[in-house]
């Protein structure tokens, strides 16, 4: 675990978590906390709910200053029950940078440009932060051990945990990911399933011979958009209890949307956020965008995208099973849905080394692009404050 | 810079430092804080002096809570004048995680062992700290460019923080440093030379072709061990302002256990670390061990070691500049500096993986082998708390 002003043994057995129950994202029926849960009865995901109010809040921000910089210092508001004996690499608290020159580079000189840089996580991506709440969970439960497709960032988080915790792992990536991803998963001792096509196809090879091993995907489960949900608040304990204008996030399957919406709402009912909103912007490539298509088409719904390609392998996500959250809370944010061409993205990486001495990978270089374009449209106005996802370290991407 | 409650621009127009001259670390005369300073009259690197007491320490102990999760969360106790607009990536604000397992199966189980992970900083390792304080003072002081000879990741970030201060660099390199240092340095848009030998050769290099650019060298100027100190302030702040009982360090320059030593002194003076004694350990290489050797002898000095190699690269440093500060440092906490066999490097990065879920370089795996000879020889006592540093994230020794 991550140390800070170290507890007596003991001392908070069960953590402290405010957490208590669970409740389906569609029909709001209760579902039992301490029981292993994946999808709710109408086939949406299940989502936590606390008991929060205002004195809480009061009570959390005093114990604030005493804990790690990490996402565990949320304890509270998250769910895992035996604090004490948490699996925790370090993930989260992430720095918020102030970019000095892209911004006005980029045509958005009038504005605040930060950008969440989440490539220093455990394993080099924020898929640390929900495989780390996600495993947690299905240790506390009692899995025989854990799975899921890939598009890359999410296995290595996946089979790092899994080893902390001391549960095999099995992971299915398409066949053309990174090396470099590869040989993370064999070094944590996980088995290795490879498909054609994206990780919609190497689900199914999960499915073709099934080990009793819990499906971790991306709120097919309720705990990873707990972990993605800390960078929600870790934002607005960053900016002082309040929120940016604009959060530009890289969108594969949503949790990170879903999540930080989540917080958000969690943090106005502890009375430590006003009403200040951040308008979202998801961003996706043009070779695989079925939520801006949907979004554009005022559907509820994300399609699935035919033939989807790109070489942000964090957003080769051709179906989210969110998809309906993340346009719920698009819209309900005011905001907008933008999608990017692939060749943006190798300058942008470049010109954030050269700018601003910052390694990001392809999913950052595209929340650039789209600040870009938001910029060239005069939809943002002067004064604002903009914060844009770095997900991913490149280092993830290579060959080998 | 990092964000974290953002003060009204112009509040702090110094910063705040604390930091009042430069000393001579061997004849204690003072130096010009204000002036552009290598090394002193006497041959010996400068320290930086601080104005500090027991007020001042509840002050800041005040101001620590509102503060980003970066060593600018220390901005008092650094160097920088114009706190506003200094040049920062997020750096420090690393976590120290608890090893579940590691301890016991290289048989320290009766002790705690903590691993202060230094590889999510800006660049990989824990040289963004340094050069983060070192490249903001140049651009202060109004250097033309900025330059060192390296064996890997100091070059990484140094090229990274004087492209995010727009100034030029240059670097220069064993021809056998990896690929990936490469070509993260010429992303940077840094101009490389290399070199046969060690990083003793490659400073050769810089000096056949004079710029004029400023020649930031571990030691040979004040500021690189400012922002090392930063790992020793973190580590009293995580564990609730107390000492661990043991720091293995990995060491190559040594600025790191100067630079810790030096924050436990000012802590003290600012009344807020009692008499606690960290012993330090200095942990080198079997192929490249002069201050393990010089310890051992009784010498006030470590020679040059010939033919040095091990491909922990940031520990094949020959000759070390502040090497009777680290003897002093050693002797003066009752600490201990042990060399450690080449070949046990690869398992260990192997079992931290699949113990851990933690992906170390080789400089962390050096610090795990020394743990395991300590406790071997009966060193550890039952109930104390070692600190193991893991200095590098070990994607930056990939080929390309």
């Amino acid at each position: 675990m991550s140390v800070f002003v170290p507890e007596p043994a003991g001392t908070e057995t069960s953590g402290g978590s405010w957490a208590r129950s669970l409740r389906c994202s569609k029909t709001g029926k209760a579902g039992d906390l301490h029981r292993p849960q994946f999808l709710s009865p109408a086939g949406a995901p299940w989502l936590v709910d606390y008991d929060l109010d205002a004195a809480k809040g009061q009570e959390l921000r005093e114990r604030l200053p005493d804990r790690p910089w990490t996402l565990w210092r949320y304890r509270e508001l998250l769910p895992v029950q035996d604090f004490e004996d948490r699996v925790d690499l370090g993930e989260g608290g992430t720095p918020l940078i102030r970019l000095r020159r892209l911004g006005g580079s980029l045509g958005a000189g009038e504005t605040e440009v930060l950008m969440k840089e989440e490539g220093g996580n455990p394993t080099g991506s924020f898929k640390a932060r929900g495989l780390s709440l996600a495993v947690n969970r299905a240790r506390e439960l009692g899995a025989p051990g854990v799975e899921l497709p890939s598009a890359g960032n999410a296995a290595l988080a996946l089979t790092a945990y899994a080893a902390a915790a001391g549960l095999p792992s099995r992971v299915a990536m398409p066949e053309d990911t990174p090396g470099a991803v590869f040989a993370g998963c064999r070094a944590a001792g996980a088995e290795i399933l490879t498909s054609p096509g994206t990780l919609v196809e190497a689900a199914g090879r999960l499915q073709e011979e099934d080990k009793g091993y819990w499906n971790l995907s991306t709120l097919k489960e309720p705990y990873r958009a707990e972990g993605k949900k800390t960078m929600g608040l870790e934002l607005a304990e960053q900016l002082g209890w309040e929120l940016p204008d604009w959060i530009l996030y890289p969108t594969g399957g949503g949790t990170g949307i879903v999540g930080m919406q989540k917080a958000f709402a969690e943090l106005r009912e502890l009375g430590l956020l006003g009403e200040s909103k951040a308008r979202f912007v998801v961003v996706q490539m043009a070779g695989c965008a079925p939520l801006v298509r949907a979004f554009d088409q005022g559907l509820d719904h994300a399609p699935e995208w035919q033939d989807p390609h790109t070489e942000a392998w964090g957003l080769r996500v051709p179906k989210a099973i969110g998809d309906f959250l993340v346009l719920q809370a698009l819209r309900q944010s005011g905001g907008r849905a933008l999608a990017v061409a692939e060749e943006r993205l190798a300058p942008l990486e470049a010109r954030a080394m050269r700018e601003e001495g910052l390694q990001i990978g392809p999913e950052g270089a595209a929340c650039l692009a789209a600040l870009e374009d938001l910029a060239a449209e005069g939809a943002l106005r002067p004064g604002e404050r903009v914060v844009v996802f770095q997900t991913g370290h490149p280092a993830n991407y290579r060959p080998a």
